[in-house]
């Protein structure tokens, strides 16, 4: 408890107070008092100027919702002591005609949801107080002016008049424009003292018609309309919406900050800013940020007018006016508390700042997000510095992020075609067809097709549509705009404030410099560059920097997990071992089946009636499997390399247009009648529960005897040519310990054949799939005859939750944000359901076979919240596609951390 | 140990003897010694005279396949030992040229396998020994005649000269087909001594010509190649084929009985017979048998010749000559012999015996088959008898067995053309299409045909084709031929001997006065009349006799478990009601969109674009709905009803074919086009896991709102019409506990509405299919919104074990038929598997909810091992079709009483 605290000992703390160089809370109270409020309590125990507030807690958001959208009677005794508190601080009073306390009330929750939930600011003031504020600032318009914009959000945020969808009228903005018209001015800085007062005249008419209440001239009841709307903002459709999208609990709820109104539009001495400890896009160590003078906070997030560089580190024309050259102190003050916060956090911080009359208030400091090249940049550093160790740089780097790093930028020496430049706000290449709304955007996208959202500016609503597109392009807001921000959490590539650009949302079109882009049309854009470009322009894979060496090295040295890669070519191979792969982890054949001639002889394999027939087609199947595997064992070079046998049902083979079918008929010198007829007797009605893995080389064992034969003659063709070679045969789809046990003495068989007749010695192993829930479930007998499991995680949660993944289009996105599901099970893996077989198939297997080693090679491999928990399964090693290889190894080094961290 | 048994203590004993009054084994070793052995060395310890003789074990079956069909070196002795105890015994020498010792080879497993496995008889003949037993006997011919018979048979069974395939020919027939031929006769019994001696010099030179050995002359070597070959016939194609249909595990091995011979055919007061205590298909306490004079044992089951019955209280004609007529002495031993064995083994025996030159010698007993009829007369009337007491009772009764009861029988006024008359082998009704081959039986039965086998005689390679048959009609064999004693077991129709047509398996027809049956005509078998009908007779649901009610009062005395039923139709739960069903385990909703007008509105519904449409179409389907569950809650009569929402997905609604998709558009008055569009739009690549279930209430909330409705106004209407009724609302395919907490809440709102509107109490509960893997998985957290589970185990089976059932026809035969599974897993519960997530299921959820009503209605429901799993795993109940709600009631009943012994 803190001290002088009038909150009785027996009650619930749910206030917490800041401000005056001390405070409750502290950083490491981020899922109490939100993110917002813990840096605000931390700022102040550090000595920073922070103006004086309190948080409540994010508990008492739960506890409201509990409660049925009620308070808890303690809460009220604990807010009266706040607002003293502030008062006490900043030597003001809430209500007072002479000198009155203004307040902003805002949302934070533990993770930042920017722009997601309402705010209400100049708080506190009414008819009398407004006068004391025109008093005290010396300035009768910005008083007015505070007041009027106060009654309009109060109207939109706390009373619900804020238009509900695009053809809705905003009764605000509706009286503005009669009052401007009438006034014979356009923009609302014209507007004079007499005009603000009819301002707020018209709009408290506008509520009393509207909902037929009295704007409420009580501060103290509009304080407690607006946290009543911050804590009813959680559950709002926008914040549920982005909730989903970013994987966050919804039952996390958000705080509430009472803070101290400062004004950075007081005047040309005061002013606002954003700014970065570093550069959130290059990672560069140079102070960064952006301001504008006389200007609120939101003006600059919101994008309405383009900021000025805060000093000339920042990219920037000489010409333009830095906070720098025209307030050197307050600069100066700014460049000491970044410095402090950045030294105390020990991490790059997004700050916020007003300064007021000359000086200068900390509103905001957070963790900054960056780009994954800066991430990576920053955390190198900061091990160079000394600020922080390896394993705290190997932690720093969110695995998903790398993401951006290792996909396709634009080739260089490709033909471009530029068109437009903006801000670089978000790294990458996109190309897409043009879309000009978000809801366009989220429906050509579910349509297949590749968007890039082209907005003036964006905004909360956009957020689905952002999520669709390729890319952004926006006309206005700088580096810290909506979009920017947006963009970057997204790791969506994003060009912001390209102004060049006339965006027609009507015409559905953008004009600049006489090209029309139309809805449609293919545009590329570089985040990196601001370059926005006609067409669809080639990419090429990206260089990666010595940081990303320097961290995966790291990684390597903490990781004790094992990552593999799925890869079905030599080419493949390749790329996923330069991406650091210690093995293949699923080589699926049935890939190598549809290449060149392979498929004739395939066929021909399907249409015989007898095993004479298909012992003669796979007769020609065997030279060519054989060569692919020389391929890959070859550029493994003795990496252990995981090949599974055919999978697929046989129909995946046969061609279903009667077109295609009659070429084949021709082809194989049949009649069209038999090929359909063969077509027919071989379709299923649920092929994923069909005749497909080991039920193909049980009933026709002639293919796995080509299939084993060809692996073991690659195997040892090369092992006699001095090449390591360690084949590992993996049987698909067994759900019985019996299947297994046919196929593998089938296959150690053919093995030892093998062997013996080109007198080489080969170590292979022979082990299953666990991707059916019965094996996972008799994962004991089944280990009895494997010597490896392989957990297939994409068939295992299609089974294990009776969704198929083809078909669950029609209800899985729905669930996703209906909440019923947490996120979609085919990218996260469900640990709760999925994850039991999984630990379930380790324990038993392992319970029979001590040594068994046990890997996952569905595409959950390469995703970091799945890594983890294969870690803490106690898996040997992970495998997913080569591009995903250095996230699996960066999840994997940060599983084993954590899981030091735990003991 | 036997007393006097020169086996070492040290030593395993592995060769158990019996006759002379005492034995080393008894009946309750049948596992160890086989039925046959245990009960040759029960009869031995009850001074029946039985042949003397030792068993070899079981064990040593599965020791020998252990040691890669070897031998441990302890069996040697062993085996000299009982060699030493029969000649002791008989008092003879085995290889004495003056006293020769014979002996029979046999099988005998745990479970009586008829003719699947080898004999080998009159074993110990050779050039010098034959010299012997002719001058014994003092029959020349007798003595050759069985030399030549063992040396063919020999050939045959341990130097494996049997033809594989009936194109091949049996040397030793064509042999005997010269030397008749050259005989100038035509039957084997037309031979004489000097022939015989002729064939067994010319089997011998066959022999030495095709294995290129000599026929050993030396008795043991002779035994221990019969000992090999009855070992090796265990795992003969056809005895594995046979325990794969009736389940017998590949694991129990045979054991092998080595016994002295005894001769019935040493004349005419020589015989040989089989009989039942009670009359096996009636049940009648009459003894019950035939004989043969001058017979081996063998000729009888054959069906070579047709035998005589051994008494006049056996249907027969007063003209017959009867044992008891013939050789009253002997019948008489027979007489009290049966009644010892009856009483004390206090059930039906099947016994076997031989007389040789007028002394009885008893060759078998065994618990007799019998009809499910003859079961429930014979357990009842021993009952009356205090042989055994009802718990006894109810577990004598085959559950399986009942089924023969609950289906329909002929309409005794339906129109039959009787064409003929044979013997009522086995009771029951069937219709089939004529087929004349074993193997043609079973591929028609493939194509979905029903068949009838039509044999002269039946042999054990036919059981396929037998299984695949509805019924069974043989020209030759009597009640207890190969073909009467098989399909009694399978349960099925069998009219035998009917020795009035003449097959001819060239034209592939049979002709009896004049009428002639072609292949493929049909024609109906009355098994417990023995009629042959021209055409398909109709049938009638069979009256249910007084001692069925009797069992089945018992069986509920002792049952602890519900039995429900799966019931969509007030008449379909009328007939389970009458069967004994204690409520609606499942009601499918989905079938009731089917009928008449309402599949319009249906179609209606799934091609609406909006929620209106929608709503208009489900608001015509409401009444009808109402209305099915007026009528079923009627007929249940206050039991509880638990109802299905609709479960498949909807394009299972819709026509996939374009004539009728053409007739829909015209009925609907829209385009093909939007029809063809739609039902595109609805198309699934795995339906099984695709959009259904719950996943339709929830992405159309109004099709759960419709029927919750439906249900809760059908109730509320019939409570205030002073009916009880109890529904058990069940929402299908849930996952994860949001989609039941969704549909939960909305069916909640739904009822409490009706409720509140018809101010009547009606007490519903809401609860769940466990049917997809990852709900047994959490049920825990299902249970805290369900109220009841209820194990859908068609498609938990299908979803553990990634099996379609559509689909599994390419491969499940085959896994049955390879052992790789016991059981066809849809039809057996897969305990191993499937029963882990049950009982997790039920373990987990009754953790959250103490009081969790657990139920099973997948089809297993009805099957009886699955039903004792059922109990073991603490259902309350199980839900099975209305034919197989006895079978439940009574499988229930054992598993109690099991439960019990186990304690």
């Amino acid at each position: 408890m803190a001290k002088g605290s009038k909150v009785s000992t027996k009650e619930k703390k749910y206030v917490y107070k800041f401000g005056g160089n001390k405070a409750d809370g502290k950083a490491e109270m981020k899922n109490l008092l939100g993110g917002k409020g813990a840096n605000l309590a931390e700022m102040s125990n550090l000595g920073i100027p922070v103006p004086a507030g309190f948080t409540i807690t994010t508990e008492m958001c739960t506890v409201y919702y509990k409660m049925n959208r009620n308070y808890p009677k303690e809460l009220n005794a604990q807010i009266k002591a706040g607002i003293e508190h502030i008062e006490k601080v900043m030597g003001a009073e809430f209500g007072s005609e002479d000198n009155p306390l203004l307040v902003s009330v805002r949302s934070g929750a533990r993770i930042s949801m920017p722009g997601m939930m309402d705010t209400v600011l100049n708080l506190g003031l009414n008819d009398k107080t407004v006068l004391g504020l025109a008093e005290q600032s010396g300035n009768e318009r910005f008083a007015w002016d505070a007041y009027r914009r106060f009654v309009q959000m109060y109207g939109d945020v706390v009373l619900d008049l804020k238009p509900k969808s695009k053809t809705d009228i905003d009764p605000f903005e509706e009286i503005m424009d009669e009052v401007k018209k009438e006034a014979g001015v356009k923009l609302d800085v014209e507007l004079g003292v007499d005009e603000l007062k009819e301002l707020v005249k018209r709009f408290k008419a506008a509520i009393k018609e509207r909902k037929g209440i009295d704007f409420p001239e009580d501060p103290w009841k509009q304080l407690w309309g607006a946290i009543e709307a911050v804590f009813g903002s959680w559950n709002g459709e926008r914040a549920i919406k982005y909730r989903n999208i970013n994987k966050i609990p919804h039952d996390w709820g958000t705080a509430v900050n009472v803070q101290s109104m400062v004004y950075g539009n007081m005047g040309d001495d005061s002013g606002t800013g954003v700014a970065f400890t570093r550069n959130p896009a290059t990672g560069e160590r140079k102070f960064y940020g952006e301001y504008l003078i006389n200007a609120q906070g939101e003006d600059v997030v919101a994008g309405i007018r383009t900021p000025e560089p805060v000093n000339h580190s920042t990219k920037s024309s000489p010409d333009q006016q830095t906070l720098e050259d025209i307030m050197p102190a307050a600069y100066k003050t700014l460049e000491n508390i970044y410095k402090k916060l950045e030294n105390h956090y020990r991490d790059m911080q997004d700050i916020e700042f007003t300064i007021q009359k000359g000086k200068l208030w900390m509103l905001q400091t957070r963790t900054g997000k960056r780009t994954a090249a800066a991430a990576l940049r920053i955390a190198v550093d900061m091990v160079k510095e000394k600020l922080i160790d390896e394993r705290t740089a190997v932690l720093r780097i969110s695995p998903d992020q790398l993401d951006q790093l290792l996909h396709p930028m634009f080739d260089p020496k490709a033909e471009k075609e530029v068109i437009a430049k903006g801000l670089p706000a978000s790294p990458g290449a996109a190309a897409g067809q043009a879309v000009f709304h978000a809801d366009e955007a989220e429906a050509w996208a579910a349509d297949g097709k590749k968007v890039i959202l082209i907005r003036i500016e964006t905004s909360p609503e956009d957020i689905g549509g952002m999520n669709a597109a390729q890319g952004i392009l926006t006309a206005r807001g700088g580096m810290t705009s909506h979009a920017a921000v947006v963009a970057r959490g997204m790791g969506k590539c994003c060009v912001a404030g390209c102004g060049e650009i006339n965006i027609s949302y009507k015409e559905k079109q953008f004009e600049v410099k006489g090209t029309v882009i139309k809805e449609g049309d293919w545009i590329s854009l570089d985040g990196s560059t601001g370059q926005v470009m006609k067409g669809q322009v080639a990419t090429i894979q990206p260089e990666l920097s010595g940081n990303f060496g320097t961290v995966m090295k790291w990684a390597d040295k903490y990781r004790t997990m094992g990552v593999r890669t799925n890869a079905d070519t030599p080419k493949d191979s390749q790329v996923a071992r330069d991406f650091g792969a210690e093995g293949i982890g699923l080589c699926r054949t049935e890939h190598m089946f549809f290449e060149g001639d392979r498929i004739k002889a395939v066929r021909e394999m399907i249409l015989s009636d007898d095993l004479a027939g298909r012992k003669k087609a796979l007769a020609k199947l065997l030279p060519m499997q054989k060569g692919d595997f020389v391929g890959i064992f070859k550029a493994m070079k003795g990496l252990p390399v995981t090949i599974r046998l055919l999978d697929p049902p046989l129909h995946e083979f046969v061609p279903h247009e009667e077109a295609q079918q009659k070429e084949m008929a021709d082809e194989m010198g049949v009649s069209l009648d038999k090929i359909k007829q063969k077509i027919a007797s071989l379709h299923e009605f649920n092929p994923m529960l069909g005749h497909r893995g080991c039920r193909l080389g049980i009933i026709f064992p002639e293919i796995t005897e080509m299939q084993a034969r060809a692996i073991m003659e690659a195997a040892c063709e090369l092992k006699k040519q001095g090449v390591n070679v360690k084949p590992e045969i993996m049987v698909p789809l067994v759900g019985e310990v019996g299947e297994l046990k046919n196929q593998e003495q089938l296959i150690r068989k053919v093995a030892e054949e093998t062997i013996k007749k080109t007198k080489t010695k080969v170590a292979y192993m022979v082990g299953t799939m666990i991707e059916i829930p019965r094996a996972a479930l008799t994962a004991d007998k089944i280990a009895e005859v494997a010597e490896f499991f392989s957990f297939g995680t994409n068939d295992l949660t299609q089974m294990t939750m009776g969704l198929s993944r083809d078909d669950a289009g029609k209800f899985l996105p729905a669930y996703v944000e209906m909440g019923i599901y947490k996120a979609d099970p085919f990218q996260v893996l469900d640990q709760t359901g999925v994850g039991q077989l999984v630990e379930m198939g380790v324990k038993k297997g392992r319970s029979a076979r001590k040594d068994l080693k046990c890997g996952i090679c569905g595409e959950h491999g390469g995703e970091p919240s799945s890594v983890e928990f294969c870690y803490r399964a106690g898996l040997n090693y992970v495998s997913c596609s080569p591009y995903r290889v250095p996230i699996a190894r960066l999840a994997a080094a940060q599983a084993a951390l954590k899981g030091k961290k735990q003991k």
